[in-house]
């Protein structure tokens, strides 16, 4: 494996690739696409469709994802678990015959954001070139089904999460957040007064669901709303920004 | 008008549309392109030439960019230049025979992050529905780039400007900052003791540079390289990460 590339696809909407990316799945000389998982949202189905429809000629190897353990502490467990992503790699471009020059795997809206591919990549030995492809990001995807900018005029943001907001409360100096892998609705400890919502779930796909409004309102609807939806597909996936008044 | 779409076209790589792009340009009763003004980065020249190879057969108008003059104070000035900028889609529209549905503006970037076209569309009266279609934004293609995530495991980040990382330092809370709009080099006015820099100019066009380094040897060898590269081009767009040791 001389090269790796790592295509960032957007968030589940197969019109969220660019020309760049679809190129760069169409240069490749093997996709990994990591197997189907129990859960029900079929992102690896995604892939599939995605290469079957701009790239059907070239050879696609799937690879089983390994299962996390943080039981003996969360950053050693995610270390070890990267490790045996990484040679899951190595593993399944062996099967594939192993003389590839280029590899690409498919990346779930962008490299850059919260996503641990650049970091497993990391971990090839011998290292090979890493070459990234932007993807649309969920946050953008939020703002543009919300219709609204992030920032305000010559303001700051702060992109963050949901744990950061339960342990930290509001950070300061911004007043602006986007909150990501909240798996808990954090938005509802924080004193809703002056604050705005705008929450989307599945953002980009066809089960998109969006709400905005006063997070004193919101902070008693969306939670169930979300329970809802997740009892209803099984699964969810959600994002939100958060403003309140300078 | 019955309703406007803001269609996010990337950096200036011409890959950088995506699908669902071109599917908004194609499906434009009439495109508007600001002319091409005196400056060398022919930002318009783009736009039309992503036109013609993707939607050659959707009409274009294009209108003039009014001067902004902020000589009465800077907010005043920006509301006053986004009213004419309003008044002159609404012009432009006219003089392409105003019967129009939809009407589409090309976005540099993204219409969410440090633009102004959805504060200038909420100028329009009457309102039409206003639609969005996330770009790739220059911060992605810094950090694809560099190969670099944007945040590091489970850290908030902020972005922000030049102005403000100048008139408030660094702000409180985070390690990582994305600076945009900065003309001006704000990086060298940071104690750049364990900060590293990630910059580029230019990112996703054929002009790309890219650097990175510490901050202290970087903040001696960029703005030198900046300013030859904004005399030879003509003009410049610069962009950095900024992110010290936790």
């Amino acid at each position: 494996m001389e090269e790796l590339v790592l295509i960032g696809i957007g968030t589940g909407n197969p019109d969220h690739l660019t020309l760049q990316a679809i190129k760069a799945m169409r240069g490749a000389g093997l996709i990994l696409i990591p197997e189907k998982g129990p859960d029900k949202s079929d992102l690896a189905g995604l892939r599939h469709a995605m290469l079957a429809e701009h790239a059907p000629d070239v050879p696609v190897m799937t690879f089983p994802m390994p299962k996390r353990d943080v039981s003996g502490g969360y950053l050693a467990g995610v270390d070890a678990w990267h490790d045996a992503i990484a040679a899951e790699w190595v593993a399944a471009v062996a099967r594939a015959g192993g003389a590839v020059r280029r590899v690409a795997l498919l990346v779930w809206g962008d490299p850059s954001l919260y996503d641990s591919t650049l970091r497993i990549a990391s971990r090839l030995d011998p290292k090979p070139k890493v070459t990234v492809v932007p993807g649309v990001t969920s946050v953008q995807v939020l703002t543009a089904g919300h219709a609204i900018p992030v920032n305000e005029v010559g303001a700051p943001f702060t992109v963050t999460t949901g744990r950061q907001l339960r342990d930290h409360g509001w950070p300061a100096g911004v007043d602006t957040l986007a909150v990501m892998l909240d798996g808990e609705c954090s938005f509802v400890t924080l004193p809703p007064q002056g604050v705005h919502i705008w929450w989307g779930a599945y953002v980009g796909m066809a089960e998109e669901v969006l709400a905005e409004g006063p997070l004193a309102e919101m902070a008693l609807t969306i939670p169930p709303l979300r329970e809802g939806l997740r009892a209803a597909h099984g699964w969810i996936m959600d994002i939100y920004i958060l403003r309140r008044k300078g």
